[in-house]
């Protein structure tokens, strides 16, 4: 009933000798953002896009368990391949990964992400979850975003300062399970400041949920809320260098100890 | 038309004095292992459960982007109170926090899980995501989960040695952001051999899907896959902790930043 064999179908990418570039997003395959980053990436490599079929933004690092996806191949090219998938962006890189490829990326690139993804928002974003399993699959993997939700938004800043970023981490990075997290400001080409190398800062959604009545009379609630900035002065920060004018490159881990507090909790045994 | 004033309606646990304990899972309310959670933890404090309605494994840190919850009062003693929400375990903190109670939970405790939630898997899972999200607002938390993934698996050696730790946490912890992810082995009282503090074990999840056919002819696709341990011999880990018949502790960072991997990339800028 069952038919696990599979594997056979991208004979196409596995030829070529350019770079392999795998994207995904969390906004869905359609988005501007993650088609304009495939028109940036085109130039330097070959391109397999496995993204949403709908957004996702929101979904964390999370993926289907108890429920099943549809994928669907959209294009088929020499050098660009896109197939959408109905899951959440980590499932996408899972279809990629387990079902699609032959052979391991050399990039990943998840975005460009319509919102900010700085602070805590690595946490909840389906750019970065995507992102992160990436990196623990051994494929050094960049976040892209830019902070402006607009579905029409103006990404020209972004891919005029990530495509040099994008060609230096394939020549340069030696760390296969290198991540990294860049946001780009809501500016104009002569406002922006150029990259910036961060930490994340610290801070908390503040959020509750908004009560409306469904038509039938039912209650219903939306999530809504503000970010606090925990450190607003912190030049070191990512949400510093998005407000001065910086796109802030965070380098994410992998590792979730907190190796401090590993020294505080003997009292527990 | 949107009504946004709220948080009238959990007086009763605010005028009690003994700790207040918020309780979520991923596995939804009715599930035993947070039932068993629930027991345990009545004696020792005022109980407010906030639970998903359905299960939600794999969820991670996600919240409800562009999608509405429900909630459901399903128990309002004086000691305990159990609303249900259609929403993922984070949703549920930010319904508990925002829209139920009028002050700080004390401690909070997601799980009791049904199935590991060790190394890698703390990325991915609904009960860890929620943890985190309560150790984000200032709220000591941890995450409790049992490696047997049984609908009616026996808490009876979780309970009996995590009911201990629960106290001492409530009264030697200083850190308003403790995390700590506790995983119990499936073992009998007599080969269980305690608590030990661990770090997080490297490994990977080896995924794919396995292709099926619905009723209609269309392919769908199930997410399955095994889990890879990087490292089995390093016995500070959580993996190898459970190995050998320990239950392991490991606190859990809420900053992503890789700050080694900040002095690498300055070829970046």
């Amino acid at each position: 009933m069952w038919k696990v064999e599979f594997k056979t179908s991208h004979l196409k990418l596995k030829t070529l000798e350019r770079p392999l570039i795998l994207i995904t997003n969390d906004d869905g395959y359609a988005s501007k953002g993650i088609r304009e980053l495939i028109k940036m990436v085109q130039p330097i490599g070959n391109v397999l896009v496995v993204a949403p079929a709908e957004g996702q933004s929101g979904k964390s690092h999370a993926v289907s368990i108890g429920s099943f996806v549809r994928m669907k191949k959209l294009q088929d090219d020499a050098n660009l391949t896109i197939y959408s998938v109905t899951g959440t962006p980590v499932d996408c890189l899972k279809m990629a990964l387990g079902n699609i490829l032959t052979r391991k990326p050399d990039l990943l690139i998840s975005g460009i992400n319509h919102g900010s993804n700085s602070s805590v928002n690595a946490f909840y974003s389906g750019t970065m979850g995507a992102a992160r399993e990436g990196a623990f699959n051994g494929i050094p993997s960049i976040g892209l975003s830019l902070c402006d939700y607009d579905a029409d938004a103006d990404f020209s800043v972004v891919i005029k300062h990530s495509e040099p970023m994008i060609k230096k981490v394939l020549s340069e990075n030696k760390n296969p399970n290198l991540c990294l997290n860049v946001n780009f400001p809501k500016v104009t080409e002569s406002e922006f400041k150029g990259l910036r190398i961060c930490r994340q800062a610290q801070g908390v959604w503040k959020e509750s949920f908004v009560e409306n009545t469904d038509p039938y009379g039912g209650k219903i609630y939306w999530l809504t809320g503000n970010f606090e900035n925990a450190e607003p002065n912190a030049a070191d920060t990512d949400e510093w260098a998005l407000s001065n004018n910086y796109a802030p490159v965070v380098p994410m881990n992998l590792d979730s100890t907190d190796f401090a507090e590993l020294q505080n909790i003997n009292y527990l045994i």
